[in-house]
């Protein structure tokens, strides 16, 4: 996976107008921006990143080596409308970096101008060859799984917070990404959603092996339980990365499914007791250390009471883990408890 | 999916020396046994179907047009020592049908011998392309699926008797196949465990689309949602699926997952605690219709006292359905039984 590593960068936007298509160049952004040089965006775009603005071969002179896809478009393709721009960062000196199901290979003018320039093409949503079935057997070092009412809440968010934290409290901690966005982040990882359903608990074995008894994983989660579409990729997920701890990861705003109107969210309560209950299947000490609360955007006297609320009703730590402070020191504590 | 429609064939069993590995084979030879002419294997094997041992020109000339590979091989390749024998099949004009992970045109040399005689290489895994995802939108007519305490221990031949006794009494009712050998008998289908797990729900809904009010499609389970490898694609395709009905498939004599000798096997009433709490997300009105207990291989007697210990506990239907007779009319009477 190491052919993921990527060195700095420029942020393609394309021509985004909903922010919530950019989450990968927010990601990279929040996550890594010290490797971010600048944004790259078409005239219709309106959504920016808020990082200059510049052209690829000012990224190049900049020390940029890739040009990294930044937005998704429904549907998951890349539209014709980006593809002179891309090919353009090829002709430029830079790679293209895709987080997209479709493969960059697969279109005829990235082809060429990658095979004309000499740059590569690099898709990390492909997942490696030859994975294994699960064995479901336990392996030695601890692990904190995220995961969710929802999707696109916070769970990557919360795993990149919990693996600097534990790091900054010397603990032997590593980040394991599961998308495309994380992947770019950490530049190792396993694009869980890409992988085939027969072998997703498989992969995440792989993804999070066997370590020193005193190593912690902090492993992003993927979908939810009760999601209508992605419940299946969580479920093997939550099975192959047999976590002896979880935080489950909310938003107090939402009450039903992005995009699945008809579709309440599952309580914390609900999610908290249906994780045990199955990953009870591959580690029976699976057991719930907190909530990460998503309060971006709210005034910070709003949050602070949004998060007292759910300590109040919970019996574990809450904290917004962007807003760091006590209660997410809490949070931290009991991610370090071993029991 | 037409393509996967198969006339007459012959039945490969290869160096076959296990008969669990052979299960293609015996579920052709007990579901769809009018289309096959006889079987072919190589010298090292121990395994049969007891069909007519018969060359490929002898096949051909009884009005077999496909050899369809009827063994795994652990792994799912296709080893080396079957190459020269299916190449042949190609040379003496049968297509060949594979259920397996590998692509028979990822073989040179079956690639060669398909070219050379003009006959298909039929890959019958091999998902469609463009699956959306799931919607979680609730279809109209009615859905029965049936689901285990483990893998391969029943779910085919429970969904394809279910079927054909449903049909018997006048029902308007389809087979839907999820796996490579329920894809063969019926000519369609979704391999469903190599679907990208992204889209094993939205698969599910496609392979049981909309249909009349009275319709029933009876729907092949796989894996089992406490399977430490295969759970995500069970519970894809229960949240797929939307089943308004499930019967539990179980073997009375397996106290651990079939490979998994760490792993106890869950109980009846856990599954179907777990189904219901998890089927609700996509069909809040699921329920358990019945048990479908494998008793292959018992006395009558030790099989009827069998059924009768599980009926009495239970309070649902309990039959095997490949020994029919009254209980398993009474489990058809509580798939007919509108709720």
């Amino acid at each position: 996976m190491d052919n993921r590593a990527i060195g700095r960068c420029l942020l393609f936007l394309g021509d985004v107008t909903e922010p919530g298509f950019a989450k990968t160049a927010f990601g990279l952004r929040d996550w890594a921006r010290e490797r971010c040089v600048g944004e790259l965006r078409l005239p219709q775009a309106t959504v920016s990143a808020g990082l200059p603005q510049l052209t690829c071969e000012q990224a190049a002179a900049q020390g940029a080596s890739a040009l990294v896809i930044g937005v998704a478009a429904p549907g998951g393709g890349i539209p014709d409308a980006w593809v002179p721009a891309l090919a353009a960062a090829l002709d430029a000196g830079l790679d293209i970096v895709s987080g997209m199901h479709v493969r960059l290979d697969a279109l005829p003018a990235l082809r060429e101008a990658a095979a004309r320039s000499g740059r590569r093409l690099v898709d990390v949503r492909t997942p490696p060859a030859d994975i294994p079935i699960a064995t479901g057997l336990p392996r030695s070092g601890r692990r904190i799984l995220t995961v969710g009412t929802d999707c696109a809440l916070g769970k990557k968010y919360t795993a990149l917070a919990l693996s600097r934290g534990l790091a900054a409290r010397g603990a032997d901690v590593s980040f394991r990404a599961t998308g495309q966005t994380g992947i770019m982040i950490a530049g190792s990882g396993m694009p869980i959603d890409a992988v085939v359903s027969d072998f997703v608990a498989g992969a995440a074995e792989i993804l999070s092996p066997a370590a020193a008894p005193g190593h912690v994983d902090v492993i992003e989660g993927q979908g939810s339980l009760f999601h209508p579409a992605f419940a299946g990729v969580s479920l093997g997920l939550l099975h192959g990365s047999q976590p002896d701890m979880f935080v489950v990861c909310h938003d107090p705003r939402r009450d039903h499914l992005l995009g699945y109107p008809a579709s309440p969210l599952p309580s914390i309560e609900t999610v908290i007791a249906q994780t045990i209950a199955l990953g009870r299947v591959t580690n029976p000490a699976i057991h719930c250390v907190g909530v990460a609360l998503n309060t971006g955007g709210m005034d910070a006297a709003v949050a602070e009471a949004e998060i007292a609320a759910y300590a109040a009703r919970l019996p574990y730590p809450v904290a917004d883990p962007m807003r760091g402070g006590p209660a997410f020191e809490r949070l931290l504590d009991a991610c370090q408890e071993t029991s």
